[in-house]
This record gives structure tokens, C-alpha cells and sequence, in this order.
């Protein structure tokens, strides 16, 4: 497609997010089933059912504008879960994994906070309030789940600090 | 390799870092060159010579822990920058293709954002103070260079506000 004007360079990247979320729907339930610990398990799938909306939130935009979804495939997206995959493939303590994990959900959420950012300041621009709303919605749990990410990556360091402190005892 | 501590892991993501840099130097000058705002232009060129900074910071420590840089290939990294060379072919209106550059890019910085932040943590928790002091200066730049292009982003939108503004008169 053309990029003549903001609003082709918005449809453009909406395109990318879902395409994104689709391929996300498919490798976060491997994620999931990877991780040991049931803090991390449960980030995974609560980010699999926000996910979903997601792709609910895009679904209305596009039909508020009167455009299909359909037209690009995410390159990036596939890298970042080629990516995750290899992770999953490496002989690894479990632990040490769930580390892995971590990061590479949190590369996979960066990607995402930046193209919603994105998209967000665009619709901003053009004056679509409904898509800026939903948008904005979406944008929140991007950050939550990030946040969540962090705090799960937390938890682990806490945790072997006690383990440490329980055998010296 | 096998990630059976968190210094293999710490390893393992430093490597997939030094060569997501390497694929940024070639990456970047394309970027640079396509962007028709001079102050876009600017941020491209000088997080390029950042790139070269933060390329011997992690020369330093791989060195200072004694392995070596190679052993990954970053498909995230890969994924990006097809997704920016595709970009690049559109056809597009130069102003609608900075924006388009200014997303783009900023998927990227925010791929290093999270990379170079987990890698710090672990530096932190591993207590490798040298690295985990290398690793802040990399992460400050990258969040630097992330808000510049939201500055050059506002530029652009303020910019045009203020020609429609001209042509009322």
C-alpha cells in the first residue's frame, strides 16, 4: 500500500500489531507451558486472555474505519518468536529458563509498547477519538504486563536469596 | 550452549545483544539516509556512533569475563530490520515516511531496551559491578535515544500544525 498520508501510515501499522497478536496467540501457550515457576505460568495466561481483547480493540477499529486487517505479515514478530522458540530449545535449568523466559517476553512486550505507542499518537493526530481510547486501553496493559514481567524476575532473585539464607542455617 | 546458571544466560543474551548491534551499524545508515527532516537524520547519525560505543562496551566485558562475542545470531534483531527495509520500499510521502522511520526505529531501541535492561539485572544479581556499570551507560543511551525520536515525532506533529496555521493566513 501507499503511505501518501498519516492516515495510510496508521491503517499500516494497525496491520502489523494485529498480525503481531496473531502469531502471539499462537507462541504465548508454549511460553506458558515452559515456565516453572506458577507466578510466571500465570502472567503468561492472563497476557493470552488480554491478547485476546486485543485483537477485539483492532477488530473495532478497523471496522470503525471501514478498512480490512488483513496485509502485512510482522516480520518482527516472527523474529522475536523465532527467537523465544530457540530459547525453549536450549538444554536449561528450569530456573534459569524462567529467567529466559522473562527476557524474551519482555523483548516481545517492548515491541508492542512501542508500535501501540505509536499507533496511539497517531490516532491522536488524525482525531480518532474511539480508536485513541481503545488504544490507550490496550497500551495499559502492555505496560501492566511488562511491570508484571519485572516483578516475576524479582521474585526469582528473592526467592534464591532465601533458598541461600535457608542453607545456611 | 547449555544455560545452566545465570552467568550462562547472561552470556547468552550479551551475545544476541553484540549481534543486534552489529546488524543496527549496517542498519542504520539506510535509515539515516532515507529520513528527510534533518533532525531525524541527526538522532540516526548520532545513535550510530552510540552503537559503535556501546559495541566496545561489550567488547570490555566479554573480555573481562573471558568468552567470546560469538555463538548468536539475533533473528529478533533480523525481523526488525526486514520489517524496516520493507518499510523503506514503500512509496511514500516523505513526511508520512520520517514517521513511518520514527516507529520503526523506535521498535528497535525498544528491543534494546529490554536486552540491555535484563542483562544489567543479571550483571547486578551476578555482581559483576564493571559490566553492570557498562551496561547502565548502553541502557541510558538507548532510553535517550528512545526519547528523542518521540521528540522528533512532537517536531513533526507541531510542525505541521504550525504550516496549516500559515495556510489560514
Amino acid at each position: 500500500m501507499a503511505l501518501d498520508t498519516l492516515h495510510d501510515l496508521f491503517i499500516y501499522e494497525l496491520r502489523d500489531l494485529y498480525d503481531a497478536e496473531q502469531q502471539i496467540l499462537t507462541g504465548l501457550p508454549l511460553m506458558a507451558q515452559a515456565a516453572k515457576a506458577p507466578q510466571l505460568r500465570q502472567v503468561f495466561e492472563d497476557h493470552l486472555k488480554e491478547t485476546r481483547d486485543q485483537i477485539e480493540r483492532l477488530d473495532a477499529i478497523f471496522h470503525g474505519i471501514g478498512v480490512s486487517f488483513t496485509g502485512r505479515s510482522c516480520k518482527a514478530m516472527q523474529g522475536l518468536l523465532a527467537e523465544a522458540r530457540d530459547t525453549l530449545q536450549e538444554e536449561a535449568d528450569p530456573e534459569v529458563l524462567d529467567a529466559a523466559l522473562i527476557v524474551e517476553a519482555q523483548k516481545i512486550e517492548h515491541y508492542e509498547i512501542a508500535g501501540y505507542g505509536s499507533v496511539r499518537a497517531f490516532a491522536q493526530e488524525l482525531g480518532y477519538k474511539d480508536a485513541e481510547r481503545l488504544l490507550t486501553e490496550t497500551l495499559k496493559e502492555e505496560s501492566a504486563a511488562d511491570e508484571k514481567l519485572t516483578h516475576a524476575a524479582e521474585s526469582r532473585v528473592n526467592e534464591k536469596a532465601a533458598t541461600a539464607d535457608e542453607a545456611k542455617v
